[in-house]
């Protein structure tokens, strides 16, 4: 840490500073230069906030030269992070692939996506029960039904279960059946979901919230970290800007980002990013060429029906054409896709 | 509802869309122009999505001329909500002043700030017991202790106490203590606690999230009175913008946005609004004079050695400082302040 | 500036960054900690960039801890710059107001405009001959034709005339008329067109840009002042950022923090900050309220007709009753308005 | 267009309304639903603008439903604009790369690189003479001595050459030697600038401005063709958002969305859009991979020691090992690149 002091600060100010920060036990080293001074702190800095220097008298700036994260560092762990689930890896060579419908809509529905997915060889279902939606009036998923549903397909697909904790009264039900739960972008600062999920052993998906920094997305990592678990999984999502032609947007630049300061796997949702279906395949292969570890698609058998999220969502067809160009893609970033999608 | 079809567009696509809006229950009217066919819609809109219109086979815009929110909204409630809490009125002509620290740290600490304001005339005490923070890191607040102390002030010294709620398992403690719960930014959408405040009594303090709208900020507190807890206070606290010399850029101009489009009074923070304790009394006027009906601002007695937030706190002097500046004003945008402070 | 370096760096990058420090003229000065190397720079660091170390292996981390901007800082002049035009003052005691239409329409509609301004005591006449669009096919103003129109206002009515200048080639036209020369938020970094104005006399008007920081504002003064011009007033005018339901988004915030660095005046334009005219006068209310030193606003006799910002302009009589609330809360903030309208 | 009355609106103000729509040479038709009045208006409605209706009493929304585009529309050309420049195509099959240093430094400098480049296969060489820069006392360039030398690569190396006109001034010496003219992203709105390169034959690179939309961007291109230019390349090169980690938002949601609406060839600028340099090859092939027509990449022999933007800078080695990639990945979205880089 180095604090600033100003332009002909009084002797005493400068005390008051280097006072406290002994009573911290750490050290000062004083910087004169011709127009400022400048107080270098070391030791255990983490103990000290840059506010309680800022409020005190001739304290111009105060600069933290460490990262606030510990846990989900490259520096704490240089090498990448590889998530095993059921032999799948995640984060590793294996290029991840996420799919299914915003929201489980009907038994007949998820069993039929399902079936259509798993015939491609995708591993890992995404479907919602509990659907967080910014309208008290529109569909709320099909709750503890939906559940039901997706058991029955993990069941009797032997599919990998993706789906959504929007609270913690729902998430034991959530634990025991998913193997990967998402915690959504409007949760990512739920620092009491955060640490709930925490004490479980499932692996987490935390998605970057709408107004989150990269930062503020390693965070809120650290928090599941700092409580035990590490399977944690990140996912780009799309930021809020002023763009309206587009939903979101989708900000690739944090995959390199995450990449070089985090061993934490990454995957994007093109879907949510940039909100418009015909769009999302050019949007997906763009984040795998940038390094995502994995890519979690919204695909719907009808989407011109579907109860939420339709407009973003291809169909299998579309999204069998996206499979076939990321077979091609992937070799070239170094990454596996373990599909069954004959390249064309 | 107006949907937009393309150019040329075969008949059989403009059949489609027609059967499905009557099979909404709702009429269709063409309107021809000379490069466009508008299909405007009439009848029960609030139940169609423009997704489900915006995926279909030549439509190329959808247009929702109504506003989601509908208990929020002056359409329905023409005159302004005022809550009353135990004799005084929130949303009327007085300007509600709600001051404390950002944090309780000690039973000494919170006895002698509110005691302070107390004397001020200050009505309302807010400080936290349950702080999220965005490090597992920082100091999380004395929790259950903190809670102890706030019900000692209360019963002491007779003020209203105003409280942030982060998560509904803290819920039922914090209800039976707080005239008023907080809902933080970052949990503006956390749905399950907006419906869970919904169903209780407490007048709920509902604050803007950092990348909300002010449709999405209508669209939460619409969740709460939809559960029929109508006693909600809005409060501007700054969203997030490119902006660096500022914490966060305090979004005035949703004062006389929100007053024209809903009848629920609105209070600004600018102790978070700005975070920058020397420009908060010039925001606290800025919030006064554009019609925000209240402020609520962070005092704390050592803001250089406060555990968070020291650094946007004003000290009881500064404060009363600002307080005597809007007396002064309150008068000109047609409010009362009812405080202890003579007119300098 | 301070240079961060990576954990374990090897001896050589070290001596690389150092020699790179004394190649340039100064000093250096190692402070060891823990976990890191910081090596403060003294002496003259201006002409060092942050970018020229970053490069270089082993630098995590730089930081300039001095602000880039020096003719409009506080540190090189710390009193309030006011500048004198005909005899009114800028940024003293006095508030000043501008007031006009968005654009000359005809010789008619300035002359009845500024007439009923004239009457009410507004020294300051705005209205735009040249006028930037974001369409080619919207109306570009009268142009020559608009300056002839002003110029003749001027003689008749005796007020003092702000015009935009969209680039060098109508400069001089418009330098010979106006008395304020505005340059518009689009053009805030058109450096060519600074350097033109720096070399005027007139006092220059500085809008803020769209994506402009604070910073960036004082820079691109910086420029005009770096010429030889020292009469610059600076104008916010709203960012652009999520929000839909308001043109821009007002940032006030920025008064206080410009007063603080800076010793230039800044008004404040809420016609086009806030964008919609029903709203206009609440955010005029609140930029003097936080500090402003004075505001501008677009006055137009019949706003649905107007060719341009119609739907932002006050007609005469909405604005007369703003300039009566103004001179109520005027004094609150230790200012005077000289206008003619009587306290009602 | 599409106007919406508010509930019971006066007979009075709906006739007004008529009355405006019918003297515009329009034509209404009401569309009456249960809470509110939808009129539609047809005809030459790009002649309206909103905003002469939102002044109007009663009126409570405008929705245009045309695009404010034409020529750079896709509806007005439906198929892709291919550029030939001296027997290189830009927006067709061809991937188009433009490479070279940020500012030319030296005779020496600028003949190194551009050396290295064409031994690559490199046929765009871009190199700044005029630098815009936020801070008066950068290095602005070499200005005509750069030309000189840029004049002199092009002649001795063949090499067709980018070069950027940041004023009107100087347009008539970059016309006669560059083969693209850059717009600087700070020029995007610089209206008479827009003009003054609509009216010549060179190619125009036209860069988003840090706060333009996607509509924005478009609107000026329509600028420069409305003149009679139709050679206009768009270039995304990031957006300024919160995110402080990256230098700008590299924005690659712009490059479907445009490819939809427009025929103009979009290329990609990666070194300012996220401006760290190892950081650039990763999103340069995200852009590759989303559909853009090229990339603009900023090569520097010496970045630890160039004068501008060296820390976004690949060096020469680093550009070949991206080419290689590049090469790999440019056929998989029906792309070829013409360099002479052996795939490894």
């Amino acid at each position: 840490m180095v604090i600033m002091m100003k332009l002909n600060s009084p002797k005493e100010d400068l005390e008051e500073v280097i006072k406290k920060i002994h009573s911290r036990g750490c050290k000062h080293h004083e910087i004169w230069g011709t127009e400022k001074l400048a107080i270098g702190v070391t030791g255990q800095t983490a103990a000290l906030s840059e506010e309680e220097f800022l409020i005190m008298n001739s304290v111009e700036g105060v600069y933290r030269v460490s990262k606030p994260y510990k846990l989900v560092s490259r520096e704490v762990k240089s090498e990448d992070t590889v998530i095993n689930i059921g032999g799948k890896l995640i984060g590793g060579e294996e290029l991840t692939i996420i799919a299914g419908p915003c929201s489980i809509e009907s038994r007949q529905q998820i069993f039929d996506i399902a079936g259509e997915l798993k015939e491609m060889g995708v591993k890992f279902l995404r479907a919602g029960a509990y659907k967080p939606r910014s309208s008290p009036y529109s569909f709320q998923g099909l709750k503890e039904k939906g559940l039901e549903y997706l058991s029955e397909v993990k069941k009797e697909l032997g599919m990998m279960i993706v789906t959504e904790a929007k609270d913690t009264s729902t998430l034991p039900a959530i634990s025991e059946l998913a193997d990967i739960i998402q915690i959504g972008a409007r949760n990512m600062q739920n620092f009491s979901l955060l640490e709930a999920v925490g004490e479980l052993s499932n692996v987490i998906l935390l998605k970057r919230g709408l107004a989150a920094t990269i930062e503020d997305l390693l965070m809120s990592a650290e928090y599941i970290l700092s409580q035990g678990n590490y399977n944690v999984i990140l996912c780009e999502r799309g930021i809020r800007t002023f763009e309206t032609y587009t939903r979101n947007t989708l900000d690739l630049n944090a995959i390199p980002v995450v990449k070089k300061n985090s061993h934490l796997p990454i995957i994007v949702d093109p879907s949510h990013g940039i909100g418009i279906w015909d769009k999302v395949p050019a949007m997906a292969m763009a984040a795998v060429a940038c390094g995502a570890d994995g890519i979690m698609i919204e695909v719907h058998n009808h989407p011109e029906s579907a109860l939420s999220d339709g407009f973003q969502s291809l169909t299998p067809k579309n999204f069998k054409a996206l499979l076939n160009k990321l077979e091609q893609l992937a070799p070239i970033v170094n990454k596996k896709v373990d599909v069954n999608v004959a390249i064309a």
